[in-house]
């Protein structure tokens, strides 16, 4: 009888580590607003209490969320990151918060988000230590999950600071199962594959998908356009092993959107936002949201970038070019026809020669080929360039360290030199491999850089 | 007789090159806009007429540094940068500019300056080519320098391209000479050590400074952070050899001011500009003026910080702390009293962790002893911090990418507990060297960063 109890459990482990987390959530990239590239570890209430991490500065963003339409474009989650934990755990070996700087308690925090239909975040750390000091899960995996869950918590980011990178293998498989069986959905944040790879380790990207619904490949962003830079080199450079594992449900996460902070120019920030679309990243603002100033608040707040970030069919894009400072990236989005994807196509300019760059490229050249053409419109100016037919050139201007986003949609035509969108629910696994044929061919010498 | 001849062109010819230009000219480093950071080469007028190099560009930007306010606070040049010319010098070897897009020629476009108030400045080359292509003075010293004063030229930029850099110690020299020749005061700016150093010679800067009102020392400027950071560190790590060549008349020039363009930050703008003030650097725009943001402008229009620039002592500033990503540099500024200056302080946060970080020091730290002590009032935010004494804690807190900069003028104690700012003329030679004693001692473990 106990075998066969143990093979019960066994199955369900194996279930929950190779059949995944299967929770349900996070069918588009997650959406939302987390303190740690902002805030960072500070915890100075008493000379700095406008800054600190405490439930008031989590209260305060939430309230602008909701009241300046964050929300409504689909971020709504506020999530803690390190920093908000006592040192010690409770008498009975529980998880608290710093007693003085989240007075109400963590549950309380949740409440408050849940009332304003926001989702509340916490963050925790496979192992001994979180990355700041602070109690890990290590030996407490089931009760910490069953707390985050007894305090209404919707997302889990779980780092891996003080543990061994072999461990997580089994550790975040695990404490995703303990978060399962809460029975309370949770979306579940991991920093499994960074730390394996910076140990030397092959990550396990099946295992990974199957238990995370997002994860970090890479390093912390840092609050300049040289991380941005490298991050989007690192998801450039190995585009082959890890765009494959993005999918609804499931996805790589770069680090959070650091738009609005002190280290990137508008043309930059446009380029964040634009390359994180492309990814088919979680938009995680970490900005003070009581100061952004509103031409970054509207970069973050642009409908049309979002919706290619969210777009449903989930695929992350890829690098399609790169020479001389110029990239050109693709994502296949909706609406899709005849086995044909609309894309998003970033021109972005890596230059930095003062003067914006001519790019002139044909569709055909992109690998978008269908003979009914493609309506284009330009994400941040608007400019639409009505219908472009694949071997018709496009030229676009690109500023230094700036982005040209457009969305490329299928145009069906309809007979008689009328065209017309059309827009059919996507079926993704009948349409040819968007990355196929001639996408990685470099271009020939007409144009001009 | 010839051999007489010969004697007293030899004397003119060694004074020019020892003694130095004397024209009297760049007593404060010089101050106005140039063409190439924003614009480059873009020759093509029929397809970018807008942004092409072009008489109708440089006619319009000195409208709107009349206009708004620019000249009236110092920046009285515009200056040609390469790509002006023909292809081809005119039938009496002269050169001339390009006839399509500079139709009403060089002398009228320095007409146009001068009836606002402006001074033209132009670009060439010592050698056989500009680096562009466009031809170069070798073979034409005599007769360019005498066309540059026939034009009503005020301002030769001297680049070093398609040259031999041993060469422009004697070059460099006889064109001054030539230019001197002329009669016509021009400010004389000389790229002759950057090249020097890049092909590993040491540049003999005694001779530099006697010939040249300004020179470039190191890299050009690109439209990036990092470039500009590039170059903060250059002058830092080489400035026991460069800042004691700087003097009214005749300046270390770290290239343009990019403020406004598509690279950098508002908060790395500041820094830029901050800099270049501790620097006593030539102040040159290179900006599309006419869609600057109205933040930038302010930063180039700051009167408090242009006067730190502008300061008659003409005393270049150094770099006298640097640990953990935190820079403090001095300057040593009017007013003077009792052998002592008064400094402007820049703190430069070279970190990029998202929040700000909180430098602390007392003045006597940074070498700012003076008992009566000092009024500090912060250059950007302008805000007053009153009279600050000697070992009084001073504490800022610095952005990251960011500078605080403050000025810190000696208060001269009237007795009786009142104090009041005291200026006199400035009597370089007397006073105690501001970079001795303790300025680059590192400071001991009680500073928080």
């Amino acid at each position: 009888m106990t075998n066969v109890i143990w093979a019960v459990v066994g199955i369900l482990v194996f279930c929950a580590c190779v059949c995944g987390l299967e929770n349900g959530l996070a069918r588009t990239p997650p959406m939302g607003w987390l303190a740690w590239q902002r805030f960072r570890c500070n915890t100075d209430c008493v000379n700095d209490p406008h800054n600190c991490i405490s439930e008031s500065l989590f209260m305060q963003m939430a309230d602008i969320i909701v009241t300046q339409g964050y929300r409504d474009l689909g971020y709504d989650l506020v999530s803690l990151d390190d920093c908000w934990l006592s040192r010690e755990r409770d008498a009975r070996g529980r998880l608290q918060p710093d007693p003085f700087r989240f007075p109400s308690g963590i549950a309380a925090l949740a409440d408050y988000m849940h009332k304003r239909g926001l989702k509340f975040g916490i963050y925790e750390d496979y192992g001994n230590f979180t990355c700041a000091g602070y109690p890990g899960i290590l030996g407490h995996l089931q009760t910490d999950a069953q707390t985050f869950g007894d305090w209404g918590v919707d997302y889990v980011k779980l780092d891996g600071c003080y543990s061994h990178p072999v461990d997580m293998d089994k550790g975040y498989p695990l404490f995703g199962f303990y978060l399962n069986q809460t029975l309370r959905p949770m979306v579940y944040s991991c920093s499994w594959p960074v730390y394996q790879t910076y140990s030397g380790m092959t990550p396990n990207y099946t295992a990974i998908i199957n238990t995370c619904n997002l994860w970090r490949n890479f390093d912390d962003i840092q609050d300049s356009w040289e991380s941005v830079q490298r991050i989007i080199d690192y998801y450039g450079d190995n585009q082959d092993d890890i765009v494959p594992n993005a999918g609804p449900g499931h996805w790589n996460d770069p680090d959070m959107l650091i738009i609005g902070n002190f280290g990137l120019s508008y043309e930059q920030s446009k380029s964040q936002m634009a390359m994180w679309a492309i990814f088919a990243a979680p938009l995680l603002m970490s900005v003070d949201l009581r100061t952004i100033r509103p031409e970054y608040k509207a970069i973050l707040q642009n409908k049309a970038v979002i919706a290619i970030d969210q777009d449903p069919l989930g695929i992350q894009g890829k690098r399609i070019y790169k020479d001389k400072g110029i990239e050109i990236w693709a994502r296949p989005i909706t609406p899709v026809f005849q086995r044909h994807y609309s894309y998003a196509v970033a021109f972005l300019n890596r230059r930095t020669d003062g003067t914006p760059s001519e790019v002139s490229v044909t569709l055909r050249e992109l690998g978008l080929d269908f003979t009914g053409g493609y309506s284009i419109t330009d994400v941040f100016d608007g400019v639409h360039y009505g219908t472009v037919l694949p071997d018709k050139r496009f030229k676009v201007d690109v500023n230094p360290s700036g982005v040209v986003l457009v969305r490329c949609d299928l145009v069906k035509s309809t007979g008689f030199g009328t065209r017309s969108q059309f827009r059919e629910p996507p079926q993704q696994n009948a349409f040819r491999n968007p990355f196929q044929n001639n996408l990685f061919s470099p271009f020939g010498q007409q144009r001009h850089f």
